[in-house]
């Protein structure tokens, strides 16, 4: 079980602030939810939003002190790292294009980082800021949120253990349908963003849903693509970056043998929400994962029947058992997955409290998650220019 | 959406006290984080376990401050509502016996009361909370937490706005799994107090999750069981309560139709964890809901082919909506619909604070759906004495 | 695998009959293909309808000799059981009340009879039928054609074998839609029979489907009832059988312990199509199937995982895989387990060509099922007069 | 309905001959239960095996007349043809090599030929066999028998009738797990030649199963492909041919648009049985369904919810209706769907009885299937052998 409802320095919860998340924000309210759920978390400051009226609104709504409703990340960093009570972590919840300059000012001002993904707009920049980070001697969490999901656990654990014998393949899809038509050209805000280069980087869909599916395939089988040929589309008229993206992907050596592994990513696929869907093999096992009914995960011992392992039911291990809050049959989501990122944070920070060093052995998606992301980006973004040729990440 | 995040008053969360909880308990640990994730509410007091040592202990892990970690209700009730900062409401999570005298005393003083279910071992009990919480005037909230899950919601809208035309057929089973030995037997907590008459009431399983099926079915149907033809039975050797209980019902009257049902709650299926499912069926058309992927809910109009309703996705309307934080295909679970009855509760509490009276129309269980309940249970108890004679609900 | 395709004296099939079937029928033209399908029996003769007209054009597009296309079944059995080259086997595919009085023709004129169920529209004539073809040595199958299912087979294998323990619940259910409204009112040649007490007998549903669920669900338990308290229903006005059916079931005693289990049956039940399903349990596990998917078998070990056996897949044992044609993952449907029982009654009637008596040990449903039927539909239509009182089958 | 058991020259059902399908062949015994099930053709001649004593046994087994069971096709399509009573067509069902030699013998000797897929080895016997099928009048069906499926049929025809709105993503696949291990090595007969590139061509997984794949995505959206970038692969040490293939495909044009898709197949994914798999969307909804469970296919018109359509249930239409047998809810399978290829071919070939034409408008995989699929076979293997270079198919 995470330490859901023990905390055993509750008297001093971690002081967080927030950059972007103000109304009309989609994602940042779910941080809030998720910083709350185990009670690790009081939400003290934040610069809400680039508009400081709406910036101002939001933080009356959430209760914050005005003086600690500031209407730029710059000076938030400046006066909370001023302050004896300042925030120790801060959450980046804006566009990705702000994502970089964001988390450099509150690293470099010594406050623990949790930002969403992708990490930055750009290759260049993310290793810069992984620099940052190294030199910080912070804690810097990108919330590639499934990573959080208890059977994803399972299925990381159940490939270090053996299970599925060496890895061959690794099939990743994240289809959704919400951009089919082009509802950015009617303001629609989630979209406008994601939509545009300037706010989104080089990627559409590929950054925002491949980089999670990517990402997703990578922490469980413990294997990093070695290259990709992609081919990246639009299938609406006049649409700047692409809506589909069709992957296909060579793993890197391990035990002799190479895994290969294709992903598919969508956002005008009719009938699909968040179709976040996982299935890896290997020479002993297949396992098979879905983020919309994410508390099964079907596991195959090559030669036996399909089990359905259960969130907590029988089968499962500790490393599931220890982001598990509820017993099995009881459903647990996408909140909860995202909330254990916050825990685990939380666990780190406090640590560190006091000068500890960062912890080992996390499963917190960090900062090299958040270098390999882009450099997926990149070389898809690169390879589908190319015609689809094999590109290889660490060509860039 | 719920107001999540949105707390106008953040500055003053509800002070919130809890009875019942402690180390080892289940069932108070999913209160408190269902107390949290809106961030409508602080927990600032407790009489966590009826062993001292263990309510000590308890309350040091949660961070209470040890003068407000009391040895028992009565004295917390006492205490608490003497102080000027005392809490405002309390939740009740202690096994099923001790729920009347807990509730009567906060209500008694003052406090508003979030109680656990079935709300008393007897109706006796149940209708006399029903008076002191009557004349008290303070909100009194039974966490049947089902009817907080967003599709149910969306399922009454559709019984009330007529879609399924005049219901004929309430479908509702519950079976379990985890009493298939007997644990009791080992001294397993859970399995203890729940096989126990003393603790838990007349009803084993009917009680403990026989009374979640009907509430669910009466919730969404509107409708309440005017009989009962009951056949409670134990597998194994030597429990004293029922493990599985096969009810029919026979609804009351409403526009010249009287729907029936039945019932199957168990306790020793195995295979099956929490596989609470709700089927209506009504003169134009089917529902069908399952608790372990709640996010879906299966909507026929006769003749037609079926729908797949997704929480917050198309043809879902207000009743849905007003209770969802996320976008579908982003699960919701279990907590969230239990964060949801705290969150309508907050509201409410909110609203008489200074002396505001009870708001109206809420959708929150609250102790009718109390009484209803034990009068199912001791309908059902009474039936199945009587091998199984159809017994009326208002005869008790 | 059945013996598809290898038949030993295939230039001799059976020659077979069919009384009913005619045009406009449904269950005459399963029946034919059922009898294809591994080449075992050539249709050669036929009373197809009570009308001369249509029986003649129905034995047309059949392709039946004129001269063996009769205008009674009567005058069939005189007919062809004075043929040298006449029918050794007939099909009695008739509305129910026509069952009793064919199959008396035929097995007293010496011919093997396959009849459709109910086996008759009362117990008093499936009594005397029993004592019918008792006598006359000939082959009784009645095809409760749902126990030819490979994975039903793999599931009364697993109890026989003890893998479940001692079976403690049986819950069977079989809803519908197709009587929602009142079609029988229009001609609907269908409905009209099965809602007609005069050819359907005292049962509507609760003989129609409720005969399935109750074999079936006996079939793999290897159990009888003992009594039954039922509620029969319709909520169609002005219908004169049932098309809603709720019953408890307590079983006889097996090993020191008795099951129990519930029966639900429906034809007003919007968006159910033929939605049979069965669940057992027992001390030591689980079995859960449906019929619409029915190459899947989901299993559980108490404590362990569920498993997804698969027709013809790994952990499924002899009984299934003698009856499965084609390999795990290409769904065998209605049809395939349809003709299992024409296939093995093939086998039986070939054995007994020439005076062999009839083999042992069949998993073909005959005539004592066919008792056992009429005795739960009668137990129930006159527990539900009774207002639902506990009803011993062995009353009757 | 497909005219199952209304046959108006019943007393002339089609002289069917069979080359290959003897002893220990699974393919061979599918397509005689397909034959059989409509009642419209009857076995009358066979060269089953290469090996003179298995084709010897297995014809007894068959009981075909000791004089019509050839050592050879050659031998067959001679004598058969000079019989006044000879085979009008026959069913070719060895290994992919002899397909050709095979077919070419019947097409000149007049006799229709039902053939197995992928139709010849390779390109170049492709297009010779189309030339000899188009100059010989006779029929030639290619046994894509996932196209016999009714959902399959509806939903051609929703495309088809504009429902999907342009085409934009075509997503197959086709995952099994039986050559997860070396079994060829093993003399396992199934994989042996499937594995040996002399008897299966050059594709391997693709040749097997991606032709399937590629059909049906062809089938139900009327578009080709005009390129494919291939990564065929085996996971099998020293295995000669592929046994998982990665493709991306982009579309021919229609109405100014460009389709794009996946095909992913395998026989090394551990848990697969035959996954087979098809989304496909368009501009204005989506459609999935599954071969595992075939009678369902999902709907979606963007922007409202998914509709289950059923087998024969509401919101279906003629195309299905066409190829149905039973009812909705009671499952057809597999062999169905292949008897509906039998069953069409029976109705092209009684009307080319006596002279008459080939029906134009068939919905029969044919002579160009066949050429489409080993034209993307090849183009398959050329792009893989070309590192994923993008590869038309009509370079080929």
């Amino acid at each position: 079980m995470v330490s859901a409802g023990k905390q055993d320095d509750m008297t001093t919860p971690i002081r967080l602030g927030m950059v972007g998340g103000g109304q009309g924000a989609f994602i940042g309210g779910v941080h809030r939810m998720a910083s709350r759920l185990d009670g690790h978390y009081q939400l003290v400051a934040g610069a809400l939003s680039s508009n400081r009226e709406r910036a101002k609104a939001s933080a009356a709504e959430l209760g914050l002190s005005p003086d600690r409703s500031y209407g730029s990340f710059e000076e938030m960093a400046k006066a909370e790292s001023a302050r004896e009570d300042g925030i120790e972590a801060v959450s980046i919840v804006t566009p990705n294009h702000m994502h970089f300059p964001a988390a450099k000012a509150f690293l470099e001002a010594g406050i623990h980082v949790i930002c969403d993904k992708p990490m930055t707009s750009n290759l260049d920049d993310a290793n810069t800021l992984a620099e940052i980070a190294e030199k910080s001697g912070c804690l810097f969490v990108l919330t590639h949120n499934y990573s959080g999901y208890p059977m994803i656990r399972q299925a990381r654990q159940m490939v270090v253990d053996g299970v599925l014998g060496e890895i061959t393949l690794i099939q990743a899809e994240y289809p959704q349908d919400w951009l089919t038509e082009p509802i950015e050209a009617e303001g629609q805000k989630q979209a406008s963003w994601r939509t545009d280069p300037k706010q989104s980087g080089a990627g559409g869909a590929i950054g925002d849903i491949g980089t999670h599916a990517y990402q997703l395939g990578s922490f469980v089988s413990g294997l990093k693509a070695e290259s990709v040929a992609a081919d990246l589309d639009h299938f609406v008229d006049g649409r700047k970056l692409d809506d589909n993206a069709h992957v296909m992907l060579r793993y890197g050596e391990r035990n002799g043998r190479r895994a290969k592994g294709m992903i598919w990513v969508s956002q005008v696929a009719p009938g699909n929400e968040n179709g976040l869907k996982l299935r890896i093999y290997g020479t002993k096992g297949g396992l098979e994962w879905e983020q919309e009914n994410p508390n099964y995960l079907h596991y195959t011992p090559f030669g036996e029947p399909t089990r359905i392992l259960t969130r907590g039911g029988p089968g499962t291990g500790e490393a599931a058992a220890s982001v598990t809050r509820i017993p099995p049959g009881h459903p647990e989501g996408y909140l909860e997955a995202f909330a254990t990122l916050y825990t685990e944070a939380a666990g780190a920070i406090r640590a560190m409290r006091g000068g500890g060093s960062r912890p080992e052995r996390l499963h917190l998606p960090d900062v090299s998650d958040g270098v390999d992301g882009l450099r997926f980006v990149e070389a898809c973004v690169k390879s589908s220019q190319a015609d689809a040729a094999w590109t290889r990440l660490d060509s860039l």
